[in-house]
């Protein structure tokens, strides 16, 4: 997508040295449009860890290309398997992370070892290129969504989207999930409004989806997580569309904290709930959600501390709480399938029920294994 | 309630000079207490408006007591007149401060100005006791609820309370609304525990619910609004009590933003849903919330700007959106009676229907006037 109409990936390679990584610092957004050149693994291990990248397909490309970078220093297959080691332990739920790693090791273990590099970066491009494609697939599939309800209301008035948490092109290397559909259809000129839950404790929407948004010009408000059943109580909401971490095969979804709020407010006042992902966001190995999703306990200062600009332009944490008051903050909540309208993915969209999936997954195993983790390559 | 150990109400007259006012400087807490003498009705108006002082049932007795302080100074007709014109402007849609303005005068007209003084004293004494009563009632009536669940629990395990925003203690003059039955339980032995919601955008609930309940004693965690869902789909609230800014005849509640959202995961998770409210908030003109009562637009910066305690103990703003992004800040909704469970009145509890409040209210007239403005004066 476009900053201020110059377009930019969130993973890229250096293209005047052809092997350096390139990333935004996202912990600096949106104060400082900070672009980090990463030459050691040990470096796409801190950004991932520091969450200077984060989104869990970002992190996968990411670290796809952090073993390229390991192996122009050592590409003998003991420091190869030690360095993959290393980087799918940065952070320890994101999915995509390992798989990422995992289809580098197949693809990069039978080669020579001065092949090695490479077939590496070659094989991160793929992971990065068909993340695009997967992306663009979604926002394909979503955009007659918004396209619907423009047609039915009077011409050349907006389109208003509720989204929460970050799924726009930030969290994968380019489109998103949730905000694809959003950017297409305000690249093909369909009025766009998006209402941006600012998404506490750590106000995601706030820092990252309302910057990403307004640098591609895309029309959007923020609000207090609170707001938005009053909005869709008043007709002001005519879509959400949220990503998710882990959807189940009968269609629960797992997504930022918050998000089953939302989809109760949705379902009360008749707005359609959508989540939008990438078919690897599907965990066929599961059905029920609330029972068998764990739901990550973060740290409290999440809750207790916020971080901002200061009047002096410097960036600054401020503490809301009173000392002496303890804190909770469990990262992610689930939505019941009941609650969701429907899912969009890479394939199509689909009802959030077991049949729906199937339907458009036919050949995923349950449990799932070699199967699902090849998907993405033969997209 | 008390403030480690001792007990103060949220106004009260000075105990040394018996005449100046004294109030907490509630913009300060919890990051200092300040407690602030006010000399003149000036002094109480912009305490008023600038939120030194907060909460309708507070704002009613304050306003009373810029009266008597007035009345010092000149206790003539047009200049008393004049003065409760002014006191009554300060904030535009507190209910209680033009009710309290409006039987203060009500006591003075008649009376000579010598008289005047002495007499708005002991009325704004009598609004003030009235309000510490009224509360102490609702907390009566709310405390069994507590109770039961305590005793359906293993013996010592707290009672799971979530609340939203602050109506407590320093919202009113003593006790609070929501709080009350929380401040008794506690009192009584009873083992509770308070989910405090942070309540987005003004954080009333990490600032001053946090703090008074961990003044008093009380066990509490801050959440993040976005929690609450999250935290009921798990069995770790047992009921939920919120207060109200305003509740229809038929039992719509008006309350801070996001209450709906949180009564809509307790009707989903059949956790018990109260509202407490003196009888003063009920609307005996409107019957349906959502289309009758209007809902305040506050400034944006409640949004975009977050205020807290620096790292070097200095009280500091962050911006928390980027700029060039707009935001939307609605201050209140409104949730469906049919989602209550019941009210906490101080009259007992009923079900949120008009036939439930009819049979605690039976004499109130539809639309309502006098008999309403005069019903604190016979409690």
């Amino acid at each position: 997508m476009k900053i201020d109409g110059t377009p930019y990936r969130s993973v890229w390679v250096d293209h005047t040295d052809s092997w350096s990584v390139r990333i935004f610092d996202q912990t600096k957004l949106p104060w400082a449009l900070d672009i980090l050149r990463l030459t050691e693994p040990s470096q796409v291990a801190h950004a991932i860890r520091s969450m200077q990248v984060r989104g869990a397909p970002l992190i996968g490309a990411v670290a796809a290309y952090g073993l390229c970078l390991a192996l122009r220093m050592d590409a003998t297959g003991p420091a190869m398997e030690a360095q993959a080691a290393m980087l799918a332990q940065t952070r320890p739920t994101a999915i995509n992370l390992r798989w990422a790693i995992g289809r580098m090791l197949d693809r990069l273990r039978p080669a020579a070892a001065g092949e090695r590099v490479r077939l590496a970066y070659a094989e991160a491009a793929a992971i990065a290129d068909e993340d695009v494609a997967m992306c663009e697939a979604i926002g394909r599939h979503g955009v007659p969504l918004i396209a619907e309800a423009a047609a039915r209301k009077p011409a050349g008035t907006p389109v208003n989207v509720l989204t929460h948490c970050n799924a726009g092109w930030l969290a994968t290397v380019d489109w998103g999930t949730a905000l694809a559909p959003i950017y297409m259809a305000h690249d093909q000129g369909i009025p766009v409004h998006v209402w941006v839950d600012e998404t506490r404790p750590r106000n995601q929407g706030a820092l990252l989806t309302a910057w990403e948004l307004g640098r591609h010009g895309v029309r959007h408000t923020v609000i207090a997580d609170n707001a938005g059943g009053h909005l869709m109580q008043h007709g002001q909401v005519d879509l959400v569309i949220v990503g998710t971490d882990r959807v189940t095969r009968a269609g629960d979804v797992a997504n930022k904290i918050g998000t089953y709020l939302k989809a109760l407010a949705a379902h009360d006042n008749s707005v359609p709930f959508w989540v939008a992902l990438p078919s690897s966001t599907i965990d066929w190995t599961i059905s029920d959600g609330l029972s068998e999703i764990p739901i990550e306990e973060r740290p409290t200062t999440e809750v207790t501390m916020v971080g901002g600009r200061a009047l002096d332009g410097s960036v600054a944490m401020v503490r809301v709480t009173p000392s002496g008051s303890n804190a909770a903050n469990p990262a992610f909540d689930v939505t019941p399938a009941r609650l969701v309208t429907g899912l969009i993915t890479e394939r199509g969209r689909c009802a959030a029920t077991a049949e729906g999936l199937r339907g458009l997954f036919p050949h995923e195993t349950v449990p799932g294994g070699a199967e699902i983790a090849g998907m993405a390559a033969h997209l």
